[in-house]
């Protein structure tokens, strides 16, 4: 029956098959026997059927239904038949039909496997990842891969339609010496020479627009040899765009509709457009993040001002020293125990707080630290700024101004969570924008491009950047949403006086500059168009769109934290001919260790 | 006016735009002044239109206009205009009408590029790759990559609505023992521990498979570390495609259906189809070549059976030994002079024949060294196999097997080729089936596997296995094209017997086999359920699709023969400090001749 092509996948028989034969191929998801009668659930991507083997209709099947045990790969030949209303299953998509059985062939066993396949799995992630190709057959595994499927599709639809061209630039090319830390490839050819893995499309897209394309994207993959945290891997896939002679309005309200077209067409969701335009300032002020959590109000208020005479001295003397003091109102929260506030004070302790301060208001009035070295007046003042009512907590922070966004943004987050006040069901974008251009690095006491050195500033900041370069903001863009930044771009400097004024401000003499980026800027000057794009995380919002908080379940063969894949074993040792060609040698330090 | 937004892309003005306001924006193709009329061809991707600047009507477009030279990027409004009849261009698609600027404003300036911008250029490809950007500007190339661009999204359309599903798999992945060199990239984390970039997503692809997923592809980039031929290349791209459950007939039509539809959808090709299906053992007799061109006919025609007892010694006596006599008929070509048929000869020779012998077929009679060694009788039945006539020429190769096949494969694809016999607007498909499983080598004593261990064995050859390997057929094809192989592959093996009967025939304990592909092997005792797959080359299909013969004129920034990017410059030396973090030391020998 192997040469017989299966009629039907076992998830989409319903009542309208009943009658029909079919011919389905799948995987034992579970066997049991019925005093003789053998039920059969069969399962491929599509779901589960039940198929019943009746001994009196047809023993053949019944003999070979027995040796079936779990994740055996079956072909079954059968009627699809109505449950009796009490058998039907109505958990069950295929629930109130089954297959009876007429003929089955074992097209391959199976040892029993590690773990059950099945979507509540209690098992460690490592025996996961090892056994990669049995996790996923668990269906929420699949459906998850199949939505990533389905994401990429809609994307690379909505961009052909508007006269994007995917066009593949290369794996191997060149290392660069800004950005992070290349994964770097020997060169057999070249001896002593190394190609680089890139970190992302940038330098070849932008060549694109130099080339004439006018719009290009890629979803590409791209990688980092950075210290994984729990949410980074090695190699990463981003949905890259560039375009040019598209003003940013223009191309921001474009990629709204994107993001709006894919999630509308891979889960369902009609997204509330247009996005809030919200600049890094304010987004700094009002949550303390450049990609806030929108779900959820408790918005940072500034009192520095209020406070600025105080009778609190650690509220006057931070503000006296340059320091900001702020608060979030913790809705209905004034009867919290000491213990509980004291907690989120440690909390804030470890976020980088010297202290966390408090006031409840309560029916008897306002407790709390802070409470009694308020005036009256700055008391109405406060309130006012922070909506306060009856029942609220405040907490303040007060210290530098980096320290109080840290500590009362990633409080707001928490609190959010922890107070249950964030829906999961429900999607907040928005656009963070005016970027600063350049940070300051105490350290080397120069600066450096937030972004990259070709991201174009505001054109009316452009005369900031030889008087007061840290002013001067760019013309980028993140796109956030629930608290993750999703993409993030600019537009891109292609006029030659502001690139040599970009990199005066970073301490970079045109030579140098020449240097360091050599055929990028040689290929400006022969006539690069205004342009600009975007990158959007690929992983990360298939993580989104499936619901999910493990990125590694999103990706169909992900590499652990110590950048391993535990299936391959890869990295792993290689024969020393293979370096010999690639003249290189492992380190003597690395092999003398190997050796004890 | 750069913020204001192009209106129309210039090569899409017709007729019915007359009277139109338009903005543009685009490259400045030509620019000539005309008795104080200045004209300015202006190219972007879809074209080129004239757009004329009148000192009367705008002083100031036509100042603009006079500054701008070759490459300047512009932005232009003005009006859509008809020509007058004598100045309607016939070779310009948008030759029926002009713009009349009303405003210009350069965008940007360009140096003078070193060639200049149009599809025929005389200048060499080194040239083109280090100026890429430039090169790409081409009309040509940004139409190849164009279709590119369309191929990709037709085939993944196409693969979709058949339940395909696009999975990305890892790029750093393991060293495999076998097949060609690997690229390796050496681990931070891991001190002497290496990836490897994949060859193909063969293991991946399987292990899908045992995961359930059916069915699934990619376009996939893959790496060889390989001497480069010119039509190779260190990275490329493949349609990778893998299906469960799917008979091997069921799985072809497919295939042939989706290539069908990927020249009717790119370049308007209606594809002839059922494609002809060649045995392996076939195209070795007719053509010579398991990718023969079916574009012309001129088979090889097997006489060792004819003249086994001819009078002519080189003949009888080479099929005494075991060797072949075949020939080929030239049509009409029995006029060649000495001189011609002796270039023919030395061709023959340079491809390894011990000599070419002829036989002309003149109305005078038969002519050459072979007409006077065969009786009549002889004649009579090498007439008929040749189907020789008046006028036509036959050329023999009397050799081993293996020779007689490449000697005159080769041939007779120059022939064809010499002799205009092939119709470059003719696409004929076929597949090849049946190849050998394994191949035995000489020197090692032992049998390798032709495709990959994996490779089923055609049903009933299976007992052959252990008594005759070297006659077990695969469940292998290729689809060829035009003289091209353009995919391949196989069904695989999912049952243990077979494999391990496979395994024994290449010499390989079960432990072994185990050592050398661990977990796929492990993989395949969880349930492995029947699958085969195949892998389009992406690039040279779209070079047939785009009817050019170099490979790197398919590929956006591509490597030279020596694998090198001349336009990033990599590979390249990197910092010592990038090789200490990743544990490893240019061999000494390199770093001192380096020094020298």
């Amino acid at each position: 029956m192997e040469s017989v092509h299966k009629t039907h996948h076992c998830g989409e028989l319903r009542k309208e098959h009943v009658g029909q034969e079919v011919v389905l191929n799948g995987w034992v998801h579970k066997q049991r026997d019925f005093g003789g009668l053998i039920f059969l659930d069969l399962r491929d991507r599509s779901g589960l059927v039940q198929v019943v083997c009746n001994p009196e209709t047809s023993p053949a099947a019944v003999e070979i239904a027995q040796k079936a045990r779990s994740e055996y790969v079956l072909a079954v030949r059968g009627k699809v038949i109505s449950r009796s209303p009490e058998t039907v299953n109505p958990k069950l998509e295929t629930g109130e039909i089954e297959v009876q059985a007429e003929e089955i062939e074992i097209l391959n066993p199976a040892k029993t496997p590690p773990f059950v396949i099945q979507d509540q799995v209690d098992v460690d992630e490592p025996v996961r990842l090892k056994y990669r190709y049995l996790d996923l057959r668990r269906p929420v595994m699949q459906q998850t891969l199949i939505l990533r499927h389905r994401a990429m599709q809609v994307v690379r639809r909505f961009l052909d339609e508007r006269g994007f061209i995917e066009v593949e630039t290369p794996m191997l090319t060149k290392s660069t010496p800004e950005g992070a830390r290349d994964y770097l490839v020997p060169s057999r050819v070249h001896p002593g020479e190394f190609y680089a893995l890139p970190q992302s499309p940038q330098l070849f897209k932008q060549l694109l627009m130099v080339a004439g394309m006018e719009r290009y994207f890629q979803i590409a993959r791209c990688f980092r040899d950075e210290d994984l945290r729990a949410d980074r891997q090695p190699e990463f896939t981003q949905i890259d765009i560039e375009a040019s002679f598209l003003p940013q309005e223009a191309f921001l309200e474009m990629m709204e509709e994107m993001v709006a077209t894919l999630f509308r067409e891979t889960i369902g969701v009609e997204v509330e457009r247009p996005f809030p335009r919200i600049t890094y300032r304010e987004a700094m002020e009002k949550y303390g993040s450049d990609k806030p959590d929108l779900r959820f109000g408790m918005e940072l208020v500034d009192l520095s001002e209020i406070v600025r005479n105080s009778g609190f001295k650690v509220f006057s003397s931070t503000v006296a020293a340059g320091g900001r003091v702020k608060a979030i109102n913790v809705k209905g929260c004034a009867g919290w125990s000491r213990k509980e506030i004291d907690s989120w004070g440690e909390k804030a302790q470890q976020l980088g707080a010297k202290g966390l301060a408090w006031l409840a208001v309560k029916e008897e009035g306002r407790k709390g630290p802070v409470a009694k070295f308020l005036s009256e007046e700055e008391w109405e003042r406060v309130r006012e700024a922070t909506e306060a009512e009856t029942g609220d907590l405040l907490l303040f922070v007060a210290d530098r101004p980096e320290v109080v966004a840290q500590v009362l943004g990633e409080l707001r987050l928490k609190l959010g969570k922890h107070l249950n006040l964030i829906d999961p069901n429900v999607y907040r974008f928005a656009w963070i924008t005016e970027f600063p251009l350049l940070e300051y690095d105490e350290e080397t006491k120069r600066y450096y491009a937030m972004h990259h050195p070709f991201t174009m500033p505001v054109e009316e900041d452009i005369p900031l950047l030889k008087t007061d370069p840290g002013r001067v903001r760019a013309q980028a863009y993140d796109m956030v949403l629930n608290g993750y930044e999703i993409g993030g771009g600019s537009q891109r400097i292609h006029r030659r006086e502001v690139q040599e004024a970009m990199f005066e401000a970073l301490g970079l003499s045109m030579e140098e500059a020449r240097e360091k980026f050599g055929f990028l800027l040689e290929a400006f000057e022969y006539g690069a168009p205004p342009h600009g794009g975007i990158a959007f995380g690929f992983d990360r919002l298939v993580m989104l769109l499936a619901g999910r908080s493990n990125l590694r379940d999103c990706i169909a063969f992900p590499k652990t934290a110590s950048a391993s894949c535990l299936m391959t074993e890869a990295p792993s040792p290689v024969d020393e001919r293979q370096l010999d060609e690639l003249h290189i040698a492992v380190r003597e330090a690395v092999t003398q260790k190997a050796e004890e």
